[in-house]
């Protein structure tokens, strides 16, 4: 990695390296800036903040035939990734780390599902300038273009203005013909959540097994919302932190009688 | 599950079912109500919110030797055995779902990797009241003893206060003996961070391959920290909320120029 005037961006995902997402990042990256993706080496969908302590962790160089781009695979999940990077690949601290485009909605509370985001969480908190993008299209023929717009200022502003410390971006981009996109709404999670329902099969050896599945219920009607902005037609932006304290509970709880 | 007064509660953790910690809090939540048990069958540390989307999940019931504790083994992660839980084995919702006790600490930033405050904050989401306990000694020999005073009187004044609405509770107590524990402190989240390490071998095929080892940080000099409680002999309990939203973020990225 070159130590010249260019920023250094950091790409990762969730989805995988090969998934068209990510493509879709490195290519607005690669006109920003120097760019390292490292990436896990298969899908990682909901694996949240997920490391891996028990098992050995694979990271290869991998040749996409793209000079300016250099691309390591590994089999760790995307939080790995990201320490991976910082640790072992990268020679100096990155200005920016992206994740994304995820194949997928992670507004409201898939946030703390979301592997994509738990990876722009991670570089978060080791002071990094980080932004995950996901597209609300779970296709794999998904189209990324009307995407890069908002990418690429996103990116460019986070590196002109910084991010508030300890604080990354959440980003969610509707799934719109460009021109139907209405613009950016900067806004807070919504109060939602799964209601699961898991589907129970027999296995050929006769054992149940299940498959989870699921249908999100949005409980917020705040036109200040995730949620909001998405349906309507704009980009959502969501500051997010990773000190989880509930700040207003503290003094109820602190009434409790505990030995 | 009868449905009588007894309060139902369910019992999860991150180290598998069999770990000593989590019959430590079967001990304790016995006395007080009745207790479903859903738990993975091997351990689960560092998954985070993770969640099984592409495998199957299997969950069987497990004999335990002990009539009044219904115990569930499951596959999947410990956010998967909260919405088996909810989903296909209670016939009511729990008046409390407790996770742990973890071998190790979750204080501080380790909150966000953590299968066992995962697993509180899943049922946190489903508006169940619940409690992250985790004991700092990571040994299988652990003493769990001196736990389950503070294990017993959260549980009891949760179930007697309440919770407030879209919190949970991250409780770590120190390796300490009984009489040393000065007791509780409720306290925010220190500001810490993990300072990676990756240790680098090669395998017997010539490709190298990584652990993940990394040093804990603290940043943070604060007395009102979860950090300084343990520190200082005390059981941290830390309010910790999923509404991630940065409130306090939201005018600065605002007024970046968007499009």
């Amino acid at each position: 990695m070159k130590n010249n005037k260019r920023p250094l961006i950091l790409v990762t995902n969730d989805d995988g390296v090969s998934a068209p997402g990510i493509r879709a990042l490195i290519d607005v990256a690669k006109k920003i800036g120097d760019v390292c993706v490292v990436a896990p080496d298969s899908p990682q969908s909901g694996m949240g903040h997920a490391i891996t302590v028990n098992n050995t962790i694979y990271c290869d160089k991998v040749d996409l035939s793209d000079p300016a781009v250099q691309v390591y695979s590994s089999s760790g999940t995307p939080v790995d990734c990201v320490k991976l990077a910082m640790n072992k690949i990268l020679d100096r601290k990155p200005d920016l780390c992206i994740s994304g485009i995820n194949h997928g909605s992670n507004s409201s509370i898939n946030v703390i599902y979301s592997g994509t985001m738990s990876a722009a969480v991670e570089a978060g908190t080791q002071g990094i300038p980080a932004i995950g993008f996901s597209l609300l299209d779970y296709s794999l023929e998904a189209n990324f273009e009307p995407s890069k717009r908002y990418v690429e200022q996103l990116c460019r502003q986070a590196l002109a203005n910084g991010i508030p410390k300890n604080v990354v971006l959440n980003v969610n981009i509707p799934n719109l013909p460009a021109e139907e996109i209405k613009g950016t709404k900067v806004c807070r999670q919504a109060n939602a959540q799964w209601k699961e329902s898991f589907d129970k099969r027999t296995n050929p050896h006769g054992r149940d097994y299940y498959w989870l599945t699921g249908e999100f219920v949005n409980l917020d009607s705040g036109e200040d919302t995730d949620e909001w902005a998405l349906e309507n037609g704009y980009v959502s932006v969501v500051p997010v932190q990773f000190d989880l304290t509930a700040y207003t509970a503290l003094e109820q709880i602190a009434e409790w009688e505990l030995p």
